[in-house]
């Protein structure tokens, strides 16, 4: 291998000085054009390539982005993720990841290495604290980024602060969806489980539920709801409490795919059949859902195109040199997938299953 | 909310100077034991939080570690990663995560980025290029990390270098079980889906199978084996190049659980019935393998184990402060997990089948 060429062998080929070359690379006006020219032909020619650190240097920007998700074992976080790469990658960023697995110390921990890591900005989903916890320390070191000009966009999870851009799904509007095509299979007493209502997805899922219950005069039942953690684990324990009740539930309408996973392998264990005697929705698209023995109906929360977006924000808001303030709130369209696990009149299947990809094994 | 604790606090309070309330909780040993004492017993009762950054600054370090993956969207990797976290996360690291998709130009560019952020470490499992690829320019950035003496680890696909630690399964040993098992499960056309050979893993795998079918008196047939990527699309692909084949192959030992779910879709649309007609065991046990329809075979990769192993290894690096040189070759243990999909005579069900848990779905 040869040596990496540098300003110094290119200013000794054309006689002229490093500083010379160094300003010719960097644009300087003090340069003509034609030595310019001449300057950049012959750094091709000789293969030179600038240091990425030294451009850092010059620019003040490091060309890193940090991305902050509760867990990366999601297929919706890590599709995220990707979207967001696809769009950087090509603006020459680098995306360095944190997860907080819902911790709130993580997320603080999280922002501030990101900070120390001089990230151009941070691309975050805010994560699902216990209702004891007080995340007013992470509202400060939010505010610190704020203060400190590093743009901070929200994806999917977020918090409504002035000024800071988002984006997320309709949320309200799928779920409002999914509860009605439960209704229209025949359910007539739908629970819900519910995440943690400080935030504003799983609020908006609650809310979107609700409003298709009393729309098709059916009442509202408190003891249907039950919060859950998104996982397996949380799933079967909530199903389980829900059956002890007197008039149990008929259908699930979950704000998690692997709540619902856990809902559907308890109810199984239980003996009842889906979905002749219990209808079950997901929300997330996970893999999974379509690899079951019974594909299960969900929401696909179109990931990898919320990430693009989310990275395209970001790109606004770094190319804006001016004193323009940004803020947007960008809203995608996600897909209701109707399923096995809650499709029970087929005629119906093949006007409304939409997205279905692939064989079922 | 009150106001911070600062050193001036503790100092006013006590009246004594900022700078002896520093020395005495930074342990200089200029400070008497008595005072040491009560500045941090004042210090506890104020609730005063060092500044991790001020702490960062005194010893020289970030405590930020790097953790390089060809994917974070397969549950191996997010694992392992998991594993780091929980051990580096006791010892007041954070954890920052880049990927590479097995993009060797990302892989240089992760490097880069990492030691801009400086990293006290780069934990790392090394890309799977192309083979038209040349991997010297990243070569020679790992040459770096090791002249900067940053720590670096390499865990399930390694380089091996002088001086550089790793943490692997037994590879060999684990292919040649699950080849083994479908010689006994009387196949004897058996296919292998190989991963680059430029990687050590899938050299070992690749070896343990061919060294499987030796010892069973079953010749080794080069149409069989199939250079696949870990994607369901490759599985399917390569399965339908086999399937042409004059003698095409009754089962496949996949080095990739994803390529093995691609393989086994596509068996299924041509009509063939497995385990009966076709057998399939896979590596990595995905999720996904278990909430099949028919439960897939496949090997535990101990991704937890290896993730906790790899970060203690990390952690006596940097504990090195002597002029010792450590270098550390764990190889932990893998579990064949043996399912519907390759198991033929229930009779030996018992016998083998491990690691079963949860509910079929």
């Amino acid at each position: 291998m040869n040596k990496k060429t540098t300003i110094y062998d290119i200013a000794k080929v054309l006689d002229i000085t490093a500083a010379s070359v160094s300003r010719a690379l960097n644009n300087n006006p003090k340069i003509s054009e034609s030595t310019r020219k001449l300057v950049l032909e012959t750094a091709a020619k000789m293969n030179y390539k600038q240091n990425k650190l030294a451009l850092a240097l010059r620019s003040g920007k490091s060309y890193n982005v940090g991305v902050i998700v509760p867990r990366i074992d999601s297929n919706f976080f890590a599709s995220v993720i990707r979207g967001i790469e696809e769009e950087l990658y090509a603006h020459k960023y680098n995306v360095i990841i944190c997860q907080t697995h819902e911790d709130e110390k993580r997320e603080f921990e999280n922002i501030n290495t990101l900070l120390n890591a001089q990230v151009d900005g941070i691309l975050m989903s805010v994560s699902n604290f216990t209702s004891e916890s007080d995340s007013s320390e992470n509202d400060r070191i939010i505010k610190r980024v704020i203060e400190k000009n590093v743009p901070l966009i929200f994806f999917d999870r977020k918090k409504n602060i002035d000024g800071v851009s988002s984006v997320t799904i309709n949320d309200y509007d799928v779920s409002y969806l999914a509860t009605k095509h439960l209704i229209e299979q025949g359910c007539s007493r739908i629970a819900h489980f519910k995440g943690n209502q400080s935030l504003e997805i799983f609020a908006n899922r609650l809310a979107g539920y609700k409003q298709a219950l009393l729309d098709n005069g059916i009442a509202f039942n408190e003891s249907y709801v039950v919060q859950t953690k998104s996982s397996v684990e949380a799933g079967a324990l909530a199903v389980n409490a829900l059956m002890k009740l007197k008039n149990p539930p008929d259908a699930i309408f979950s704000s998690s795919d692997f709540a619902a996973l856990g809902a559907i392998q308890q109810l199984k264990k239980e003996g009842l059949r889906i979905p002749e005697d219990f209808c079950v929705v997901g929300f997330g698209n996970e893999p999974f859902t379509d690899f079951m023995e019974l594909p299960m109906s969900t929401v696909d929360q179109v990931p990898l195109e919320m990430g693009k977006m989310t990275a395209k924000v970001f790109l606004e808001h770094i190319d804006n040199t001016g004193n323009v303030k940004i803020e947007k709130k960008v809203v995608l369209t996600s897909e209701l997938n109707i399923r096995q696990s809650s499709l029970r009149s087929n005629s119906q299947a093949l006007e409304v299953v939409n997205n279905k990809k692939g064989v079922k094994i």
